[in-house]
């Protein structure tokens, strides 16, 4: 997957990354606050002065590749993924850092159960792409074994568990820095029709 | 569950939720995006001038009550959140109304399976609440039955199907505007035993 984002974009939304973290820490008074609001506001009227209408994720550039820079898990342009940076480990195994701040707590001090659910579904429906047979969610599996902390280090990984025809089953877990699993996932992604194209090949084993 | 968001707080989250969106979408020449850039900087370090060093989400703000509105889903002053709004339906049941934009993309024109997720982990997590009896998620599993679709409107339910001691059994499902199930979800809460204070009481049926 290619980022296609120009460099000037993703610092746009590095830089509203940075504010969506302010904004849930600040403790300023009122009157303050409005003051920021109004400043966000004239930002949002000047960037919507030419605006696509919906991001059109995953639109095709060329060669086989696509846009995912509008992804709420990886996109570079998007303020609300933390962004994770996908690391390829082998032909079907995926890996991201993983580092959440105070925009991801769910119980105190712990990274939301729904934001590791997501953090999971993306890693995991990586490894597909890995074999260029893109699937989608058809079934996600969680066990939460303990809690993910936030501000803590951890790892996202995932590989390819068998293949039949156009369906991946994969597996997937989140890591804690001493290496102890904090979620366990498996997970079937199927290929739609309409990306089993040219590149894209059906496969068992 | 209260929201203790003081109202200019929440119109911040909110200016900053157009802002994101406006983000994703935007297609503005690199030069205007980093003056946006620097402004939302110069916002950021305002707001940072007095901060909490994390949200603190869950903390209890009296009556046995707790501040949700750092929330990554349901949060009135987090931008991440859409922010859902819990509808009571019952003593064991619970709705939102969910209709989500640009942010949120995955597959084109599609709400992403991880989002979907995080939905119905907070949606389904809300019914234990509704009994006094607040669990972290053991295991969620999800059934992406068909796309639920981008800009469209949906809701989200979730019933309790059954409590063991300080387990709740309970199911979820995402609706389109005809009724049609685009997801389904079994989950199970656990009360852990800091929650198991005054007002919380275990039960079997």
């Amino acid at each position: 997957m290619r980022t296609v984002t120009p460099p000037a974009h993703a610092d746009l939304a590095e830089a509203a990354r940075g504010l969506v973290d302010a904004v849930v820490r600040t403790e300023l008074e009122p009157d303050q606050l409005a003051e920021v609001a109004a400043q966000l506001r004239g930002a949002t009227q000047t960037l919507l002065t030419r605006a696509l209408s919906q991001p059109r994720n995953l639109a095709a550039v060329g060669e086989g590749r696509l846009d995912d820079s509008g992804n709420p898990a990886v996109g570079a342009r998007n303020p609300i993924a933390p962004p994770l940076r996908m690391q390829i480990d082998g032909e079907d195994r995926v890996s991201c850092a993983l580092l959440l701040g105070a925009g991801y707590e769910g119980p105190p001090g712990c990274v939301h159960g729904g934001v590791v659910a997501m953090v999971l579904d993306q890693v995991m429906g990586t490894v597909p792409w890995l074999a260029g047979r893109p699937g989608m969610t058809a079934y996600l599996n969680l066990d939460y074994r303990r809690p993910t902390r936030l501000g803590l280090a951890h790892t996202a990984v995932a590989w390819r568990e068998r293949t039949e025809g156009w369906k991946t089953y994969v597996r997937g877990e989140i890591r804690d820095a001493d290496g102890e699993v904090t979620v366990e996932a498996e997970g079937l992604f199927i290929t739609p029709r309409a990306a089993r194209g040219e590149g894209a090949q059906p496969q068992s084993d």
